[in-house]
């Protein structure tokens, strides 16, 4: 084993989820970063973990540091609090990951209560943690869909926070909430809160090994995963295009999806971020030490665009029906991603071949995902 | 005693405190609807519901109904169940007014994440109660707060929600989450969740009785309960004016004032249409039945009018002292409140003397307030 007390401990809320997964090996694979993941999981396995360890030993030999996992409901606030408690006497938690949510949009406007409980109360109750714990450092897991639909795309920063969706004012709260927070400590120096959002465009993709990926309970919910399982029989090839005369070049929805190991990575320069403090220092006390920056690659996708692609990657003729418009979808949603490149030095390197290459391995090596392992 | 089994029982959260006092007793003068009340005491004293129910015995005789009270904290949901179970064979709780939460603007600058967590995980704790006992009538105490500095005034409802403060900002929230909660159960018929938002402008004066007043902790944070406890000697007079230079008639800034009994009056109003369902004929059910009211005089008034008003009241020759503007402040607010006469019926009858006068009235009679009963 290395010497795990010397990296920095990262609490990662929600990290084994498909993004959360992924954050957790990147932060491994930093050598400076000791991911310890908490989750419930209701939507995730914790084979994830195992397979992050394995990622870690695979590329950085038998003594990479090891993620430690705690199944913890968010909503369990003093089983948080015995987290924080747990490794307040080893120097603390340095900084928290926040992805824990429920995420589906449909399903939000369904159940808004208990989006609102789950993703608004438990950032809540993960904030009163930290300050009790004099944790003070944050990246909270945010989503394009604050914006709801833009005036301006691409799509910067700066654009109104005006979500239309109640899982998209989930993550529009917690920004405002933090930003709260983090005007309240402004005044106290490097016990100030740091926080920072980061919005997400598409993830998609998998771990190049194939041995982490997304695996979604139940019928796919996002495209690229439904065409996955499609072309390996997973699911009935019931595909449906919703619209095709969007003001879009092929007339379908566009879409900014950037690799998921892209997006991990994203979290990670965060982190270094805040260690630095560098991105802080256009922050007034007035604002707080709060900054939220887009993570995208700045090119859209259209959903036929999409299709092919992973025609090309798993040989599969997919056969679709062009249906009508879908309620709430957005024309085009594509990042404008010059402010994370210019102050967190991110790029979505990673390009449309590589995501859908790294989904269909993961989903040939994974058939019926790791839940049955 | 009346046979209270044939009443409405409303659930009003916050019953002890300034507005929600005023609000048990105008339930009770009713004679339709039997107040059931929680509060944690943490700005209220008991000693109100005790007044709520001499007044009730005063003005109906000594078979007016009479108001229960629990003490109970919101955030602590398994006490805010019981509440629900012990009356749940017993018809139930028809309707929440929903008044509990933590208001000092200041304060929430302060301490936000209590702000938050008081003022909209508490909201979310009441309404999962209410859902699982099919609760689903409910008013929310808003604030004016909500419109930030808005755009035009008279303010109308339909101006954008903005507020700039955390305090206003819970306010928002919920009134977003509820009108979510509102959309989801918008086919349910009768089951459907019925909410309306009361957005307060600023309430003033007291019961005319002398019993029931605002009693507010410490220093009061409003300029009529500072100014009344002034003149009776409770608080030095080191009464300050933030800023003559404000585009208003005198300089000073320009607030909506009305009577509490007024206010109160104003949700018994709205339980009233929501009993009729009259307000939620224009409601789609892609809106859900969800309605907000201003609730205001419509007529501004001046820090310095209200300064010679409480002179008129209490004969007191106050000093003052006019310094700069505070961070904040916006130069007036004032309701539109023609909504909320044409469909609920509401009007701020009474005047500004009137006010004065009741609040001087309970001023004079309780020198230390209530607490010392």
């Amino acid at each position: 084993m290395s010497n795990s007390s010397s990296l920095k401990k990262v609490l990662v809320t929600g990290g084994l989820g498909y993004i959360g997964s992924h954050v957790v090996v990147s932060l491994l694979l930093t050598g400076k970063y000791l991911p310890i993941v908490i989750d419930n999981c209701h939507n995730a396995y914790p084979e994830a973990i195992k397979r992050c360890a394995e990622i870690a030993r695979d590329e950085m030999g038998a003594d990479a540091p090891q993620p430690i996992f705690h199944q913890v409901d968010l909503r369990d606030s003093s089983a948080v609090d015995e987290v924080f408690a747990k490794y307040a006497g080893e120097g603390g938690i340095w900084a928290v990951v926040h992805l824990a949510a429920l995420k589906a949009v449909g399903e939000s406007g369904e159940i808004p209560l208990q989006y609102y409980k789950v993703n608004v109360g438990g950032s809540i109750a993960l904030l009163e943690a930290m300050e009790k714990y004099n944790c003070s450092n944050f990246v909270f897991s945010s989503s394009a869909t604050v914006y709801g639909t833009p005036k301006t795309v691409p799509i910067p920063e700066s654009s109104p926070l005006q979500a239309e969706s109640a899982y998209g004012r989930t993550k529009q709260m917690v920004e405002v909430i933090l930003q709260d927070v983090c005007r309240a400590s402004a005044d106290k120096g490097d016990k100030a809160v740091h926080a920072v959002s980061v919005r997400y465009f598409n993830p998609a993709g998998a771990h190049p090994s194939g041995k982490l990926g997304e695996e979604p309970m139940g019928k796919p919910g996002n495209l690229l995963p439904l065409l996955a399982q499609i072309a390996v029989g997973r699911q009935k090839s019931d595909l449906k295009v919703f619209g095709d005369d969007y003001p879009t070049p092929d007339g379908t929805c566009v879409r900014d999806y950037l690799h998921v190991m892209d997006l991990a990575k994203g979290h990670v320069l965060a982190l270094d971020a805040i260690a630095s403090k560098s991105i802080f220092a256009s922050c007034t006390s007035a604002e707080g030490m709060y900054r939220a920056f887009n993570l995208g690659k700045g090119k859209g996708m259209s959903v036929l665009n999409m299709i092919a692609a992973m025609k090309k990657a798993s040989g599969f003729e997919y056969k679709y029906e062009i249906v009508g418009r879908r309620l709430g979808d957005v024309p085009d949603l594509t990042a404008d991603p010059t402010l994370a490149e210019k102050e967190l030095g991110f790029v979505a390197e990673k390009n449309l071949d590589e995501m859908c290459r790294d989904l269909w391995n993961f989903q040939t090596k994974n058939g019926d995902g790791y839940s049955k392992q």
